[in-house]
């Protein structure tokens, strides 16, 4: 029998992109974005609106997807799971043409077991045939043809429609 | 009942990426490379073993995808078939990453009834959940979920394996 296959999103659920956030918008606009602030919320609600445009300038500023910070545990998890099954990564890159060049070179970094041919960089994620998706957007299950599994986020705190992960290990418990 | 699914290949389906190699290599290496010599082979077996490397380094260099002609027919067909299927564009984009931008960019201006979100760089296509795959490549199919349509270009004239079409009408013909 052929090897089940799982998707892994790459914001928030690889990589610490709130992390770059905060650094950022407090570079740029000498405020903090607090984790209460987050709860909850996408980060373009929780700026103050005439800063929005910026924020969601950074995405695809040249820089912003270099050297993110890891997740916790995200690498020796799918170190494991890429040996028992199928291991895709699939990004909403489309929005954000800017960004791809730097998300190839993050995941050739920091998940070199990864072939480049299981990177997907799309925009409608139901374009995905697995068997799993890790994701923190839960409206990235509502057509996909698998499990999701909703990677927590301060974002999707609210979200209570698909099964939740609250962090990598227990991405193991569930997979391995 | 929700729309069927179509993803369509880029090289060779929307876009003659033959005949930006033929002036390359022209250019380059002052030799012509005729549908005599792509019949049933692809380019790296026609080329002289020299030059290979610089053939495959074109696909990854700045320029190569930019302003590629169209294949015939291909625009009018797939407005059409945006209209009555959900419309995919998937492109195997992994091993060129100098592509990316590009490809995205030529989407847009010759396509841009297909929105963004519905692009798709990726390698392995085994990873699309479509209906049908239109591609010039019958590896494509070999796990493909769905039914392939395999669009006749020089290199695949040997090809025997999967449903063939050899221009766009025929594409017409089978599916509207």
């Amino acid at each position: 029998m052929s090897k089940q296959r799982i998707a892994v999103d790459m914001d928030e659920v690889l990589t610490d992109t709130v992390s770059r956030f905060q650094d950022w918008y407090g570079r740029d606009f000498g405020r903090a974005l607090t984790a209460e602030d987050m709860h909850g919320r996408h980060l373009l609600e929780v700026v103050a609106p005439e800063h929005r445009v910026a924020l969601r300038a950074y995405l695809d500023a040249d820089g912003f997807f270099r050297d993110l910070p890891l997740i916790a545990d995200s690498q020796r998890v799918m170190r494991e799971l890429a040996e028992r099954y199928e291991l895709f990564v699939a990004t909403a890159a489309m929005d954000f043409p800017g960004s791809f060049r730097d998300k190839y070179d993050w995941l050739q970094r920091y998940f070199p077991f990864i072939p480049t041919r299981n990177y997907v960089f799309c925009g409608d994620k139901s374009i995905l045939n697995a068997d799993y998706l890790i994701d923190d957007n839960g409206y990235n299950f509502e057509r996909f043809r698998g499990e999701g599994l909703l990677f927590s986020a301060p974002h999707n705190a609210r979200e209570t429609r698909f099964r939740r992960v609250n962090n990598w290990s227990e991405v193991a418990a569930v997979l391995l």
